[in-house]
């Protein structure tokens, strides 16, 4: 059995202003009918190789995760604070029994193939068993410059084990690393045996461990709900699984994942999802439009237009996304997508 | 004394979704604070070489010119039909004496500079006095090919014979137009000695003068509103001054007026207007943009922002025009801007 932690810790600044502090970018409906967290959700349901899910988030979004819960049986763990992933993901292993397997799952992500995902979760579980600290490699189809990449080295029975985790690499570097073929996407996605992950923070983080060892362990429990010890954890210097765990550990290991996985990390990627899902793969939907809600479009190419209530009439524009909601009304360049967030409107929330 | 003529026919489509059929482009406040009818009328109030003004229009913006109208002392003529110019000047040249001088104002214009427009008034007045059918030449200082061309021919005393009207001309044209010096912009502003003008479409469009004398001679009066008769109004076949008189008169003069002139003929009209207005001439206000209302811009050059309520967030756009207004958000390209009174919202009002 394979313990789902699911994440929801993603803030989604970029894709202001449908994601707002209030309902931020993990709970709205952006690829299809259902929030992306109900997704996540709904990818490890249903299915017996997975126990009930542990949901880890902020008390602000407590309300949201009871609201779009899909099944009636799980826990959640609320993060007395934001203290990025190490910590949360420490939060879920221990309370955890130690030879539980757990998937950490963002939920800020989009999947278009949840079986594919389900046979990498189960090929990652497998090496999680034997102790791998075990991470998704994500197949990389373009020269993506916004991830971090992971380099395979040697096979090992179900995957490979990690030569390297490499930052963000520019462009050029970005179309070498997909030349080779030996690089993949690190989407945050891992797997592990809980004492084993705990182990690795104890080595490496010993500070963050014991913080997270005495909050849980001063944990108050409210039905399904466990509120860990606010002050111990509040003191934790906060850091990524990446930067915290993964990138020290010598037993790093991967599984390929070839899943139609997006972050839809700004607008631009977004309006990729969706015109994927709507027209098909890269070739076909290049220039194509994609509307959400009511809109007119004259002589427009690869335009996102997306409104919840008031019309958009659009003429003559490329590449360019438009999002109207509630009071605010977003125009941005598909190259400008990444500088949503340093707009006055979602920074000063 | 010139008797002013305020024409409100322009209906504006093409600057949809701020002006729609109840509230048409004349009666917006685009540039500055009052509205182009509020404009028109102001410049020629408070002087003595003009009368109290005559203003033609619709019956459906009777309210909106009885609010709007700066001088308590005018008449109003409301045209049974849009039937375009040559009988709206019509109506007012058979209410006023044949010997009245007319100054027919298009209310849907934008002029920068009152007074220069006031000097042309009275050049055009003074020969309008000797039966010259007189038209403003204005300045073009650049080759645009969304306007009418006039050609002038020989030197009149206060303005100069007009050799030809020329249709709106395609770019090389309009280039070479610019470099002879001769050609000016025809602004839809006249001079006319009342008499002249009926003389002359009697002349040139019988039916038409008579189908106005009819409708005349059946008007009632309710103060000073003016209803001509509307079954002999309804039946004449439209047309515009130009083609039913200044380009079969022999008698055709003008008179240069260099008085910062536009037409608002679209967004991207409006937003050179107000950047003229806010950064001065051509070279200064290159890639400025302007913003009306609440509006955040990065990265954004030559980009017209404007709401009146929402807020409109824009990165990295290049010569854009937003326009959001009630429950409509308008995006196109400066280009794309002749095109957006044939978007359905503009269509279907």
């Amino acid at each position: 059995m394979i313990h789902p932690i699911i994440l929801c810790g993603g803030s989604g600044t970029r894709l202001w202003p449908m994601s707002v502090k209030a309902r931020p970018k993990p709970f709205l409906p952006l690829v299809g009918d259902t929030s992306l967290f109900e997704q996540a959700c709904s990818r490890v349901a249903d299915d017996a190789r997975f126990a009930d899910p542990v949901i880890v988030a902020g008390e602000a979004h407590e309300a949201l995760i009871t609201e779009q819960m899909c099944t009636a049986s799980y826990r959640l763990i609320i993060e007395p604070a934001a203290k990025n992933t190490a910590p949360a993901i420490a939060l879920a292993a221990a309370v955890l029994e130690p030879d539980a397997i757990m998937l950490v799952c963002p939920s800020d992500h989009y999947i278009a193939d949840p079986a594919a995902f389900r046979e990498a979760a189960a090929a990652a579980g497998a090496l999680a068993a034997k102790d791998y600290l075990t991470a998704f490699g994500i197949t990389a189809d373009r020269p993506e410059t916004g991830y971090g990449y992971i380099r395979r080295g040697e096979a090992l029975e179900g995957g490979f084990a990690i030569a390297q985790f490499v930052e963000k690499p520019d462009f050029e570097r970005a179309k070498s690393y997909l030349a080779t073929g030996e690089y993949s996407w690190n989407g945050g996605i891992f797997a592990f045996r809980a004492g084993a992950y705990l182990d690795a923070l104890a080595q490496y983080r010993p500070a963050m461990a014991n913080a997270v060892r005495a909050s849980v362990a001063g944990a108050k429990t409210d039905g399904a709900i466990i509120h860990p010890s606010a002050p111990e954890f509040a003191a934790i210097e906060g850091d990524s699984v990446d930067y915290a765990v993964m990138e020290n550990t010598p037993n790093a290991a991967m599984v390929p994942a070839d899943m139609g996985w997006s972050d839809i990390g700004s607008w631009a990627a977004l309006q990729d999802a969706l015109a994927q899902q709507e027209h098909g793969p890269e070739s076909e939907k290049k220039g194509a439009n994609v509307v959400k809600g009511r809109a007119d479009l004259i002589d427009c190419n690869g335009v996102l237009a997306m409104s919840d209530g008031p019309r958009i009439s659009a003429v003559g524009l490329e590449d360019v996304c438009i999002v109207v909601t509630g009071d605010e009304v977003l125009v941005t360049t598909r190259d400008g997508a990444q500088k949503v967030g340093k707009l006055p409107g979602a920074v000063n929330q």
